[in-house]
Order: structure tokens, then sequence, then C-alpha cells
């Protein structure tokens, strides 16, 4: 399948890396189409990896991935240009976190509201499903690599038909199908981008990021 | 020991039965000394267990729980009176839970500050531990009753000696040392408080509340 990824970071490029290892086009959007990070990432990654600006990168894509920071998503997404995203799947794996005030960072937007929800109203004709957002990079792409993938991932989306795309992806990285939690519409995307706080206090506890929740019942 | 359980709601009950039943003296708090919730759970436990006002269960504990709505916390610690928590530990089991917009609730305090921060700042004599808020409260006491208690409690606290404190209860309850995670200062107490929203939607998605998370590391 021909993927966007939205966003240049460590995210982005740990999913576009995975997406490509997985038989995967990948086209990683940025703001400028010669971004440096990009190149960098298309060079280790080979001929299936690909860079453009954010509009090349939503145009490239059947289904897309926002990997960029929580803060900017609406504009980069406003970039990427509503015709380009209209009756696709976006993988929202970003969170509203707010650096401004020092660490842990707070959120930009929670409790009543979610960057979910605001990237959902923004772009009605586009199918968002928040999945992923809740773990390190690496455990998102490769679950297997801590307790045999026994840990809990989270999914929320109001389009049913999207949400089973998203599943297969997941399944692809590695995600068996007990431990995908499907919380119901993209409002229940206030509960795990709400999961952050707790993610970046245990992080601070423990001293390093290679670490999930899971549900037990 | 001598507990003082402030609130008569399922959460107080449990806790309050449980206390009884390892040996501990409870009085149960609420806002009149003859409470009829509390009159109930009193004839239920036997002569362990009595009842009386706020400030009456906080004067007779040396060690105190809050089981009261979090809405109400603040308040009702006032009523126990500022003299009789002086030096104390207190147990938060609380959540600043906003019911007034539907369900699922909102939190009335969250993100840059939590109620456990709140509780700390207005009663600064008092040793407050947050713990245990983030489940149902059968769980809380008997964390057993689901896979063998292999799942996750988080404590939050300034105070070491109020955390080793609290540590004893829970072990009391059933927690294993390595299923306790300490978190830090009473500030991260906003991590476990922003657990709720994914508590409250995991739960509309489950139809149970006897379920909980595990760190997986």
């Amino acid at each position: 399948m021909k993927i966007g990824v939205l966003g240049t970071g460590t995210v982005g490029a740990t999913i576009g890396s995975r997406l490509i290892a997985l038989g995967h086009d990948v086209k990683m959007g940025s703001r400028t189409s010669d971004n440096e990070k990009a190149a960098e990432w298309v060079a280790k990654n080979g001929g299936k990896a690909s860079q453009g600006t954010f509009e090349a990168a939503a145009a490239f894509g059947e289904l897309l991935f926002n990997c960029t920071m929580g803060a900017a998503s609406i504009e980069v997404l406003n970039q990427a240009g509503p015709a380009n995203l209209r009756g696709k799947v976006l993988i929202d794996v970003s969170n509203p976190l707010d650096f401004s005030q020092g660490m842990p960072p707070s959120l930009t937007v929670c409790n009543t509201n979610s960057l979910g929800e605001e990237i959902q109203k923004a772009f009605p004709e586009l199918k968002v499903v928040k999945a992923l957002n809740t773990m390190w990079c690496g455990l998102m792409v490769d679950p297997n690599m801590l307790q045999e993938g026994d840990h809990t991932v989270f999914m929320s989306g109001d389009d049913e038909g999207a949400k089973v795309k998203a599943r297969e992806i997941l399944h692809a990285f590695g995600w068996k199908d007990e431990n995908i939690l499907d919380l119901g519409g993209i409002s229940t995307a206030r509960g795990t981008e709400m999961l952050l706080p707790i993610w970046l206090r245990t992080w601070g506890a423990l001293g390093t990021g290679v670490f999930n929740f899971k549900l037990v019942k």
C-alpha cells in the first residue's frame, strides 16, 4: 500500500521504516520537500522510501499516519490540504503535549476535549483513528520486544471501516487481536491522551520508556 | 491501629470492612453522627466498627482514608478539622470527578494540578499519600481476586515515612511489593487522577469494573 507519514521525528522515522520493512511504499512529509531528516531516512530505507511536502505525502498515501507534534498537527493537516485527506484513514499517534512550562509536559487540550476530536472536527471527511499514542515508538511497531507482546494498545475512532484498516496495520506490526482494545468513538481519545501524564511519570520513575500498560481482566 | 475512614459510600464501606477484617479499629465519618449508611455498616462489622462525624473520625484515627467524592473532599477535611489532621497520614483514594455534564464524568481539576496536591496544599501538616484511586474498590482491598494480584497500584506523596505506612497497608490488602509503583511526590497524582478518563472508557467498553492496568516492563 502507499502510505504517507507526516512528521520527520523519531516516531515518524520508526513507523516509516517499519512500514517499508513490511513492503509498503512510504512517503515522509515535512514542511519543505528537501527536509534533511527526511532525506537521511530515505537514504537509509531504500527504493520504497521517498520524501516530499506534507501536501505531497498526503496526496501519495492511501492511508496516512500523523506523527507530528500535537501542537502542530492541525496546521500540518491544513498544509497537507483537505482535498488530499478526503475519505482517507489517518492513524493519529500524536499527543497534545505542551512543553512550554518545562518537564514533564502538560497537555494543550484535555478533559472535555482531545486532539483526536479536534482533528476529526477540523477535517470531517478524514477518518481519524487514534491509536498507539500511549507508548514509546519502538513498542508501537514491535510489541513483541516486551513480554511477548502481551500488553495493550487502545484505539478510538468514529468510522468502523477505518478501525478495521487500522487493526490490520496493528496486526502487521505484531499486535495480537486480544491486546487491541477498541474504546469506541473518537471522543474516547480523551482517555488515551490523558494517559500521557502517568506515562511520563512512570518513565520518570523507571528511567526508561520501554514499558507499556496491560489491561488485566 | 485506630483508623478513620471519611465517607460512607461503597468505597468507604469496602475499605472500612477490610480494615476491620485485618484487625483494626475503624470509625466511619460522615456529616452527621447518626448517618444511616454508616449505621448499617457498623451493624454489619461488629465491635471494632464505629461511626461519628468527620471530626470524630479524624480525631479517632491514627491514620485516615479519604473515601469522599473528590468535589467534596476539601470541605470534608475542613469539617474534620485541621487540628485532627495534624501530622497524620491520609491515604487519598478520591478522584475529582465532575458528573454535572453527564456520563462519563470529566475532572474538576487536572493537567497542571490535581486533587491530591490541592489537599496537600490546603492541609500542609497532613501527610497525603494518593493511592488506590485507579481501580474499582473491590480490587483495592483484594488485588488477588484478579490474576493472582499481578497488576499495578500507584502511589504519590511528598512524605517518605507516610509512603512507608501506606505501603504496609497495601501489603496487608494483598498487594505485592513489585506491583506497587511509587511515582514520586504528590504532584504525580496528576498522572493517576488523569487515568480516570481511560478507566471510565475501558469500563464502558468491557461492561465491568473488575479490571486493572499492569505495568509491563
